[in-house]
């Protein structure tokens, strides 16, 4: 059995990548330097902030949230409900975050789709085919609308390296320019749209589930239901694949895209084109009327 | 069994990128249109145009002669003989190169690396731990030494789509903007170095081989034994994966980057860096003495 690196306790917990031992005990310090590091390095937060972190209840939103806390910012959680049906998604994972915000002694908002007239995910499903697209537009502007009403400054998402890493080869294989213009883990505010930073960006998907692991946190194992599917699944694996062969490789490519970016001082924008206010309800949007307006008018159609 | 979609009979051959069955008899007339189109669309060639093609005695480069014979291009070969002994390699392959050049009725020429004062790659082998890169530097240095002394104004090379994505691929995990600007599937001519193009490049592995043995192609079929262990191996059976799961994904891929080179108007140049005469031998290269002369230099130390 190897020897932890810090307190030489025997543990299974191995980081290839990094060619590091670690023990339960020492493991979850290590991660929140990392995280740390992060954002320091993408100069993402201050201790002033006021920061409100989207969490659905699953191993990485929980893990950030804790993390953050720990590091001593002042984060608020923000719990969407979509309204799943299926395992019973939704009322379990909203039961987690209820339950992991007293743990932490962390408050919270709760915003339900039915009650804004959204009904549920199930529902916007059978009239949206890319579902996935549809429920990440209303996430988005429910974490920009709270972040504005409530006087957050910074949103932050648990968006791991595996996600990251998939997003990017996906948006590489489209050769999306416009896509791989912004991809970055900070987004400045502006617009109207509030901050938004990806602190757990170099945290593997691996890593951070061991972390809720090592620290206890009780998350919602199902993933969800409508993402089973989606093409980003298969290249997850493609890319596991690649990384189990290649140690480190996923963090390298992350790392020299984002570099890159770095290097030539490219001022990452949310998008060149004019910002509007929705006709309807008033939030910045590129077009006339909102992506989310527009599904209430053909959810109550 | 499926039907040829042009004749009917019953056929194996099924290209599932593209939904297509195709009869033996037909596959290489489709191969050789596909060739033709890449051609036109990347204004490669002119029939008027002077062309070496560098061939190995692979599948690859053999198949690109007869096709550019085929379309009716003036075309000769170009064999180098790296000396490698492994499995009886070179000579082997040059047998090949010989026999298939009477059959097509085409010139060649062949360069001796023994003949060159280089000695062999087996030698090469020993004093360069990146074999490959000196190797395709030598590869180079004669394609476009031959060119200019024997008046051909493009070189020809078999570079298939495999081989482009894998290139791409690798240059995207580096992120190394200098590989990614220049990689194009044609080069123009400029600064002492003719203009080289790359035929096959939406031509998978698997067509160019079905192709070889449709057309009874006599070639070798054992890969250059210093490219066995290369990571661009490795990288090839994961995006061949990916191909598998995602039939036609790989070659969207390679387009969706080519296309946005094109729409940019980007010029494509070889470098920007200042070219120079070789101090020793004269040929051009950004270096004061060029790689080639450099290795003779080493090698006779």
């Amino acid at each position: 059995m190897r020897k932890c690196k810090f307190c030489g306790k025997e543990t299974g917990i191995f980081l290839r990548e990094h060619r590091l031992a670690l023990c339960e005990d020492c493991y979850p310090g290590w991660i929140e330097k990392q995280v740390d590091r992060t954002i320091k390095k993408f100069n993402m937060l201050n201790k002033d902030d006021r920061l409100l972190v989207a969490v659905s209840g699953g191993k990485d939103s929980l893990s950030l949230w804790q993390i953050l806390k720990k590091l001593g910012y002042n984060v608020s959680g923000l719990y969407i409900d979509l309204g799943i049906k299926h395992n019973n998604y939704s009322e379990l994972s909203k039961e987690k975050v209820i339950n992991f915000s007293k743990k932490i002694d962390s408050s919270f908002y709760i915003i339900s789709l039915k009650d804004e007239g959204l009904d549920s995910i199930d529902r916007i499903s059978k009239i949206y085919r890319k579902t996935c697209s549809a429920c990440g537009a209303i996430k988005r502007y429910y974490m920009n609308k709270i972040s504005v009403k409530e006087g957050f400054n910074v949103i932050a998402t648990g968006h791991n390296m595996d996600d990251e890493v998939t997003t990017l080869f996906g948006n590489l294989i489209q050769w999306d320019e416009s896509y791989l213009d912004r991809q970055f883990p900070v987004m400045p505010s502006g617009d109207g749209f509030a901050k938004k930073v990806k602190p757990l960006v170099f945290i593997s998907e691996k890593q951070s589930a061991m972390y809720a692991l090592t620290t206890g946190i009780d998350y919602i194992m199902d993933e969800c239901p409508y993402s089973k599917h989606a093409t980003s699944i298969s290249y997850k694996e493609n890319l596991n694949m690649l990384e189990s062969k290649h140690p480190g490789i996923l963090r390298f490519f992350l790392n020299n895209f984002f570099n890159s970016k770095s290097k030539k001082g490219l001022q990452i924008e949310g998008s060149k084109l004019e910002i509007k206010e929705c006709k309807i309800c008033g939030a910045p949007t590129y077009l006339d009327i909102c992506k989310v307006c527009k599904i209430k008018e053909n959810i109550n159609r």
